[in-house]
């Protein structure tokens, strides 16, 4: 369940009202885990949060924001980006706790069900982006910065190619289904990704650099 | 459109069976790429290819296996795998014709489609990975295996993760949206993992062998 769920709401609402917009993102989120984003009503998550409905359009304007709030502030609160003091272990813990939260039988297919969504609505996909994939990316830089910091990877390593090396392989799994998404996979494949940043492999335009370097 | 769709159906058909799987896989893709996944009908293949919806069903018992195998063979027929004589080469052709084709305005969103489609349907499922992905990654696998026998990668360097490393990060962008998925991010993406498997980051259980050395 979402500790802090929208850290910029969070700050202007008083207390009571910071209440009631956790009793809703918390019913949203067990309402979307349970029975999917097709069984999400604003109805729904009324009755179970106990507030009024216009209680929840004050603060969503559709199901889709509101949807993307429960399901990001919950994957959030479980998922803390991790600092375990190197570059490679927070990768791994990253990686590891994203394939446990998508193997969960309980609610693990539900990032699955929202990004097939999204590719039948241009709405609904902005707004995926910009409550979704943007924050939790937001959420991941300090691990690259602080890796950049102990020296681990060279200044200019690019932290939106390190965050799509790790997070491609994941979701290409998840989503596709043509090899296991185990344990194993996410500790390989932070090692690989955490070696080739190592490498310098990830510092953006070095390729071009060096072909100016031949001519 | 499918120069030879499907190798093992070719095989044991005669010519004029030839003639009218390839008239219906092009149909199948020509309706697909105009109108979408759900556009297709096997009355509209069958019309269009000028063919009995007998024919069709002989050889593929449902709509889902005949958009995978159309859609397939599309796709290996306008992306061959390519033998430019460097890894880093092959890598980067084959992430920017996928680029290319994904960017198209005519059919660049069918991939997309057919993957929503996947997630709320386990025999649409299963039909995917068999006749879709597991098919063009076996197609792209003599890309390294001819760089392990150029000696630019080491033996040992794990094919899946590499394939994993390349797809994941293009799908990941075009599915998620949350950033440009441009011929600039193929060729950065290209030379990272080129970069990354000739450091012999990818090669497995190099993690394992360390830990126990250290022991």
């Amino acid at each position: 369940m979402p500790k802090r769920a929208i850290p910029a709401q969070e700050k202007r609402g008083r207390p009571r009202s910071r209440r009631t917009e956790t009793a809703i993102l918390r019913a949203a989120n067990e309402l979307i885990t349970s029975g999917g984003l097709a069984d999400l009503t604003m109805e729904g998550v009324a009755e179970r949060a106990g507030v009024g409905k216009a209680s929840i359009y004050r603060r969503w304007p559709s199901k889709g924001a509101l949807a993307f709030d429960a399901v990001v502030g919950g994957i959030l609160a479980t998922q803390p980006t991790p600092d375990t003091g190197s570059f490679e272990g927070d990768l791994r813990q990253t990686a590891r706790s994203w394939v446990r939260s998508a193997n969960s039988p309980r609610g693990g297919r539900t990032v699955a069900g929202l990004i097939a969504e999204v590719q039948s609505d241009p709405d609904l996909a902005k707004v995926w982006r910009e409550r979704f994939v943007s924050r939790i990316r937001q959420e991941r830089r300090p691990i690259i910065e602080r890796a950049i910091a102990r020296g681990e990877i060279p200044v200019g390593s690019d932290p939106e190619m390190i965050l799509d090396l790790l997070y491609g392989p994941l979701y290409h799994r998840y989503l596709n289904g043509h090899l296991a998404l185990s344990d194993s996979f996410a500790k390989e494949l932070a090692h690989m990704v955490a070696a080739a940043a190592a490498n310098g492999a990830v510092v953006r335009g070095r390729e071009v650099l060096r072909s100016r370097a031949v001519r």
